[in-house]
């Protein structure tokens, strides 16, 4: 029995859409550095998305690199960025953004979300803290959408931690690495524009979401981090063929790709929870995206191991392993029903 | 009349095979950050390449970022890296290296070439300083072949430098951003498996030679660099979906393409410099590979920048600028020819 | 009522021997950035009382410097230290080893003092990750003798915890800013030849014990950092006039001055704490050193904040204050007894 | 024949009345961090020494300290610094500037000296470049007064070099490690009040100017860099008994002790040079202030060395060497008779 692999949601490549267009553009000629037509196309349909006329947008390669590039860019030496214990930048990513200067303050999270509240806290210890010039100022807060456990952000979330930025003015930055399994879920109630309106910078993740690779970073308001494109070009990230980029984020808002994309995750991702919980198994988190968490006992783990492939993802103890299902874009109806048989 | 696009070796999208690969894989599901067998596969053509068995290779995204992350790797925090004063870590790269901590420490160039006098000279006078212990070690040589000029280091010019390094026991890394016009130019003497017997690390370049992007860090001698991976992730460098770099150099290392592609365009440049000295303009460089440079006066960069857009690289005084008209594997036959009934 | 100020131990100036033997020597000539005669005599006797002939000692001017410098040079730029969730490094250093590159990895702590199994836990948890190379390896424990609360590990604690890296080959360092008040207490079983035998580097704390300011790192294996010397000058914690450090370290380690002036602030401290307990106060933490912290309600804290001046610690919550009083080598018998009579 | 000691101005300790000061001071209890009266007072006598009654003011320990903390708060990630070819930053401090992650921008120098014309060329170099968003943007410019080589700025100079920066709206940083021999100096027309009104920020130097160690970082306008205690701390360099300082710079500028203390070291300087000259030496910079350089053949340093230690500085060929030989506050009559007699 070959093993379904359903351990993460980057094993494909890209949508056929953009396969097809790389190989129907490829001698066009053009400018490098994002400085090309299709880099253009792609950010006014970005804006147009997001309701951002103004937007500026700049196209990167992955998203550990998004995290350092944007948190380096916005704060100053002596600042951290407030993130949730469990985000992305506090975990997995090998201390990028400490190799950049920068230490990442966290805070407790609940289902893998910051709560306004413990943002506000962790802001008014610092202010209040008479040796507070002892310390590392929190210059910004970072979330994810959706988080790393899969969970959704509301819109009344989001405006509330927005609400306290603003209170202490500081920017809010989101990571979308997984963006388009949000806005392509039904429970979802964050679109573009607010994301637009509600952060000072955000990045729509291309490389988990249909593209070969890429992210975009989008700054609502331009000139948020002056010479932002050099800050792109001294950190290693900004690509000579700019193109590539630029044509697969035009090609992912053309038509509402993205988001189509998303909801077929999600679709996928909906079956397997219905079986999982029919079957009695239970899910570590209340995520409705395309990333399910098991907690699974050792006879579990080893049964279901047998014919699907998932992601381990920590042992909260001995007995039990916390294990991944992501599904994508790519997901066929074929591998899911597989999946739902074996389980 | 449109105008030529001569102005650089990355304006278009990459090798039709590279495409075609990517449709007939795209739906193929493989492991992340490079675990997946299109990477192995193209270590394995790599490594038969260079005749270096053991090498240990990593695919990370463009130039500046291979440079960062190999000399943020092997040096120390209080060694530099010696480089040509023209060398790009030491001008075109925004300062990424001394963005991780590292002097550039510049030494005289010809032809954009160090000599093995020059670099031997620098380590001299830092050993034999009394206060050297309140500067910055020279803890590694970085060349480039071809260089930003296009010239090329012949063999006994290597080992020369080679010599030294082992001399003073620090490592050479060669930067291969253009290696396809050095290793498909009939001036070059430098093969694969010199340089991976000479240089402790290079990488060959997909980016500018055939690959959508790309390059392919090769340390000849596995675990140069411990936990090299890890380095990458800090850097922000490491791509969730390493099978695309992977694939693009299984390909561009399967029945030469790499190589053939080079030697495209330097037939292209040949061509153009045989035209172009024809007619009495004057070379800057002697560049035997795809970039040509040009030192016009003011009427003959009007004239000329009528028809064809080039790059402009310096003005080395008030009347002259000096031009790069650059080929590459892409470069047409009817580009060339009406590029020469232009001149 | 003029205020007593038991805020900190870096009140005063320095031990009056030191300010004569500074006055005696000033117009002597010597070398300078520590290659003098007085910092070398201060190394023989420091290497004398730590039983470590082989000991390498540099002398910088502060802790935070001193544990930058330490960190940093140990470090992989991959590596993070294991420090406890309340170390120095971790709270108020304002990110100076995140400046440097490197992560805090906290781990629990219990009065300010970690336990031999959180450290194994935390290595364990990260050699047995199979996400590991994603993350930030450990790559050095930090702790302070005393603690940030006082507290003092046992020679047991301290050796359980040397174990452990010993079996992750990991090193070992000992924040001592405050050693001479461990030195100092009877409760305490550490001595230096212990400190020279179970760390890999530790720093004999001067600026809170009897010097003007300085710290000595010793290193009990020479070139356990190769160029440490250029390294502290790459920080900018080189002096010029390293004789200042040099002499009065050699003053703190003639007759056995350092420790006495540690037993003299012990003496202080016991008198202190015996008379709070008497009158019923709370008392944090179980410190038999130096520090002494008070959790104080409103009403207590008002009324000897009068005629006390403590240092502000930390609110558990809205109706306390946890407050310090800090003795030091130089704290008068009256200045105690005037105390006690206002407590 | 006991060698005399002239090999820098380093070599003793302090003023008489600073360790008389100390002495008497030593008990007095005060704040830490530099927020002592010793301090207070210290800024108070600088602020009106400059005429800038706004000043802010930081006591370092270091020159390079000072250097890195300035350089590194005042630039923004992708900028560099402009500085003379054999400025102290972009040669002596180990890398110090580039760990910071910043670039040392050099230009020519005439005996150690930036050209106003070669700051701007440097400056208009890069805002005319085509690629500069891939180049250092050039963020501030860096000079010392006196230079390394002992000579000095005229007031038309500094004006030439500040108007460029205004223009370019780029702050200039003055290095005073050797003020005191500026302003003690008969050639020198660049008072305390020019440069507050030129610099941007500058230091006032201590360690090389009678005191034990200590700088003066003077910005003439407050919150030039917002947080700079926070930098300072942050970067090691924040003494915890700020007081030592204070004490010290408060004395050195009670009664023109400074001023005194560079007038004493140029008098020695000018009777040994005017005993050179008459001997036939050759004297290698032009240099008014308490450094003199020399170049001699290898005769002439052996038999100069035997009876009197200067410190090397350069090789120009393989048959002379540099020497300096430094004067100082310190230095005695007795001293520079017995050097005139042996030269």
């Amino acid at each position: 029995m070959e093993r379904l692999l359903f351990a993460s949601d980057y094993q494909e490549g890209a949508h056929p859409e953009i396969i097809k267009r790389l190989a129907e553009t490829n001698f066009e000629k053009s400018a490098g550095y994002g400085l090309d037509s299709f880099s253009d196309a792609a950010r006014e349909k970005i804006r147009a998305a997001c309701a951002a006329p103004e937007a500026e947008i700049h196209f990167l390669a992955g998203g550990t690199q998004a995290n350092a590039v944007v948190i380096g860019g916005l704060l100053r030496p002596y600042q951290g960025v407030i993130a949730a214990k469990t985000g992305h930048v506090a975990t997995h990513e090998a201390g990028a953004i400490e190799y950049g200067g920068h230490k990442v303050l966290t805070v407790p999270e609940k289902d893998g979300k910051l709560s306004a509240g413990d943002v506000r806290a962790c802001l008014a210890a610092y202010w209040q803290d008479e040796n507070r010039e002892h310390m590392v100022m929190p210059g910004m807060v970072y979330l994810s959408q959706p988080t790393e456990y899969g969970t959704l952000y509301s819109l009344s979330e989001l405006t509330a931690i927005h609400a306290i930025c603003a209170d202490y003015r500081i920017p809010l930055y989101v990571d979308g690495a997984r963006l388009a399994y949000a806005l392509g879920c039904e429970k979802n109630d964050v679109s573009l524009p607010d994301l637009a309106r509600l952060a000072d910078v955000f990045y729509i993740g291309g490389t988990k979401c249909g593209a070969l690779f890429g992210e975009a970073v989008v700054f609502p308001k331009p000139s948020t981090v002056p010479h932002f494109f050099t800050i792109v070009k001294q950190n290693g990230a900004l690509l000579a063929k700019g193109r590539i980029t630029g044509l697969q984020f035009d090609t992912l808002f053309t038509d509402g790709l993205y988001v189509r994309g998303g909801r077929a995750g999600i679709r996928a991702a909906d079956r397997i929870r219905e079986a999982l919980l029919k079957k009695g198994y239970r899910l570590t988190f209340p995520s409705p995206t395309n990333q399910i968490f098991l907690t699974l006992d050792k006879k579990q783990l080893a049964r279901l191991s047998e014919g699907i492939e998932m992601a381990f993802f920590e042992a909260p103890d001995e007995e039990h392993a916390i294990m991944r299902i992501a599904t994508s874009w790519a997901t066929s109806e074929e591998d899911v029903n597989e999946l739902i048989a074996r389980l």
